[in-house]
């Protein structure tokens, strides 16, 4: 990229934390950032979004530079997106248009078409394991020139109501390169920290060993986020309503977590099992109920084969045995069915007993 | 028994089996029967059962010989009973006025001061395993007399509203002695059979391998009635659901099923694997949701323990594995403790994040 010129945004997703992102940019003035709303878009283009935010106080009517109703709206400006954010849920069994590939797709296509020397650094504030493949298996990475960057977003913020978002956690994001060999995306990643970073308020944090870490973050989505997913319960309700208080801990959690590391290891990514106590003991006294949980409570489709698939498969193929995450898997694969169902995303015909086409 | 004597019987627990039961026995007209009606006593007092049935036709205004609102009120009546008979679900984690040993005490306790040398027969109409142990473990046999009977009742009848039974399927009744070596219990079973049966529309027949029978029942129960209490699906859904339609009955139902025959066959009880086709099989292209479904779904406590719980205990005494079975457990206590305190019957506090005693 050019020193001169200002780096150009777009953020797809305006839920808790794509709104806070794009917050964030517009807060450091180093880019010119543009969000996709959706299904708020009316009420923010009239109003703006009122945000009560930790890291930078409550704001009236704010808008980033610009918004968008759709990507393919943000992708016909005829502007140039040096990074394109994706922080919308990342699940590959749900609608077609929302697949992560086809949400990049149109901006990464008019990139292409403006300047095909120029660009583009994807990247993805999404959870789970081996989400870059589907990106890398549909776009060659030479000709549509392009980079994937790893975010790993902690921030405890929430869309509270149309156009109203409510962040309680200071934010801190560690953003990295999908491909470790990639030093054009080491690069990218490196001068988003410097657009992103506002210090005294949020954290940003360049992320050298990017796989490491979302296996890391796997211990816990992978064994607490489904649990709790599966039973509709907070953590500490999860944790004392097993045997004597024991059960979910000893007999799920901790086996579950062993699972994944044993599966990083097959990977050659040796995780700390300190994480295990950490994990465990994060939200033990402190009411918290997981993304997945709370998808499953809003009838909404969960990150399930992000979280849960694609680390089994990698089991399977390295010939790792994973007998808790591989029973909560098959679980949770009927309650995405039933998810599905009840969004009519398949439907399910009583007659012949047969998922109808 | 004195064979001059009608038998006198109590029936206890007036859903869709109970009142069947008593209607089965009113019908043959040998015994002189009660039963204990508890939540609908004011309505089948003033208006008797509305009957719609498969076996008996349509009845309106139906009452057996004598109806009690409680337990107690059947006891103190001076009447003895010569067969007890049990139709309400059996959750030893339940409350304590529904364990099965003080769902009888009562009766059993009046019995033995009217007459100590008579015997009473306790027929438990109820799944699972092991569930005449908290019996024996309470009362001494001999000093109050009695033999326990295992009935496994196969019955299609619901109470649709008070006082309203609808039944759709022919009732057939297995009666046996839970103890093999007990004579008594067996003649009393036989007699049993001899008072119940109504040729041509129901079936009653002597059990003589009860543990057999209730096993074989079990690899049912613990595998499909408890996968699809999980995650509140019927049957059908919950097959094609899985993975390629294929994961539930490959990678949950039928292993947990054969779990179950390890565990039997290390109790000595050898169950024909056939089982397992029949049971995956009979319910696969009919719209079915299991009892535990049922009860989750209504919000209802669920026959976890006797179903899954003494029969996992059975397994780790005799060291038979049971990865399927023992993580459908974990998952299904928490389950379990969410329907507890839905039910008041525990209270979490969300400030200490622990359960309040």
């Amino acid at each position: 990229m050019a020193s001169e010129r200002v780096p150009s945004v777009v953020v797809v997703g305006a839920g808790g934390v794509g709104v806070i992102c794009a917050l964030s940019l517009c807060t450091k003035g180093k880019s010119e950032v543009s969000l996709v709303v959706r299904s708020d878009y009316n009420h923010v283009e009239q109003k703006g979004y009122q945000i009560d935010s930790c890291d930078y106080g409550k704001l009236d009517s704010w808008r980033p530079h610009h918004i968008f109703k759709t990507a393919e709206d943000a992708a016909s400006e005829g502007k140039f997106f040096d990074y394109i954010i994706v922080t919308t849920k990342n699940i590959p069994d749900g609608p077609v248009h929302s697949k992560v590939e086809n949400i990049i797709k149109p901006m990464l296509l008019n990139n292409h078409s403006i300047d095909a020397t120029r660009q583009s650094n994807i990247l993805l504030i999404q959870n789970g394991i081996d989400i870059e493949k589907s990106i890398l298996e549909t776009f060659d990475q030479k000709e549509y020139n392009y980079t994937i960057l790893s975010g790993i977003e902690i921030v405890g913020s929430t869309k509270i109501a149309t156009g109203t978002i409510h962040q309680i956690g200071t934010e801190k994001i560690f953003v990295g390169a999908f491909q470790p060999d990639d030093s054009r995306a080491k690069e990218a990643a490196k001068q988003f920290v410097d657009i992103y970073l506002n210090e005294g308020q949020n954290a940003a944090e360049f992320d050298p060993r990017v796989r490491h870490s979302r296996w890391n973050k796997l211990i816990y989505n992978a064994a607490i986020n489904t649990t709790t997913a599966l039973i509709g319960l907070d953590v500490p309700r999860a944790l004392q309503f097993g045997v004597d208080g024991k059960s979910t801990e000893f007999e799920i959690f901790r086996p579950a977590m062993k699972e994944i590391i044993k599966i990083a290891a097959s990977e050659g990514i040796i995780l700390d099992e300190a994480s295990i106590d950490i994990f465990t003991n994060i939200s033990r006294n402190l009411m918290f109920k997981p993304s997945m949980c709370v998808d499953r409570e809003k009838g909404q489709l969960m990150e399930l084969e992000v979280i849960l698939g694609n680390p089994i498969s990698i089991a399977k193929k390295n010939g790792v045995d994973t007998p808790i995450l591989s029973n909560l898997y098959f679980l949770l694969v009927m309650l995405q069915g039933k998810l599905k169902e009840a969004n009519g995303l398949i439907k399910f015909d009583e007659e012949t007993c047969r998922i109808v086409n």
